[in-house]
């Protein structure tokens, strides 16, 4: 059985007590978050976010690719977001392997040596990867110059966002 | 003042009661969710996740880009993740607008014509999305065969999930 069937079963029981609220598609605070996708960051909790309140992008680290510029692109040009927070986090995945690694890994395993993507974007020093991911955001061409942009290392140990800059 | 203070002041709230338990990286369900960046969607709840159950990828849209690709490579070959959701949802902002019309909102408030990305990957007809994402996973060559992949529409009106392939 796949465990899938055990979340559509939660679904379930989810929707009995659901109610449409009818919120506006446009985040209420106007912010979009930029994280990453590990099981353990529960990001609405840990940022006291409601339903309707923020944009959430994750991805593997809470890295800034084309990707994430494309939904920022239509978190602001659209629906309004104007900060931006970006948020790696203590005891991160990409932290315990490098690019080549896992790049040997599938190639060995697909036996496909180039299929994409070009990077896998571990780092080791978290605060410096924080710092290259705002000014990422920061200089790309189509984000304008008022969007704030803030970067934070959150602390598994302690639940603490910690900003770096 | 911006609205990031606020949300740092409730992560405090949420860190004096904040206890880690140690959860281990890889998801416990072995599961890993792509979908939609959208405020509303509170992921975690609507699939009856808990703390450590499963990888969250979110962009605009709920796609699968070369980013995606690249989260779930470290998800499967890292971490273990074995299936895979693909969830789009209904009155999503990507079926709002197209791809051009946010290409020429950019250009005009950048004063820049090319930065990338060069897709935004709008959409109109939400199944056929969710086939196209489910696809280009199950597709991709260093994505191994065994892989579960399945997709669905989350229905805003109801909270519930409809299985589409």
């Amino acid at each position: 059985m796949s465990v899938i069937d055990n979340v559509l079963k939660a679904n379930e029981l989810y929707s009995e007590s659901y109610t449409n609220n009818n919120l506006p598609a446009p985040p209420a605070l106007k912010l979009a978050v930029i994280t990453c996708k590990d099981a353990r960051m529960m990001v609405e909790a840990i940022l006291g976010l409601k339903e309707g309140d923020a944009h959430i992008i994750r991805n593997a680290g809470g890295v800034v690719t084309p990707d994430v510029i494309r939904s920022l692109l239509v978190s602001h040009y659209m629906l309004g977001a104007q900060e931006v927070m970006i948020i790696n986090h203590t005891g991160c995945g990409m932290m315990s392997f490098t690019d080549e690694q896992l790049f040997t890994t599938v190639r060995q395993a697909s036996g496909t040596a180039a299929a994409g993507p070009e990077a896998i974007h571990t780092f080791t020093d978290i605060e410096e990867n924080v710092r290259r991911q705002v000014e990422k955001v920061k200089s790309h061409p189509w984000i304008p110059k008022n969007l704030v942009v803030r970067g934070f290392v959150y602390d598994m140990e302690t639940g603490k966002l910690r900003e770096v800059v």
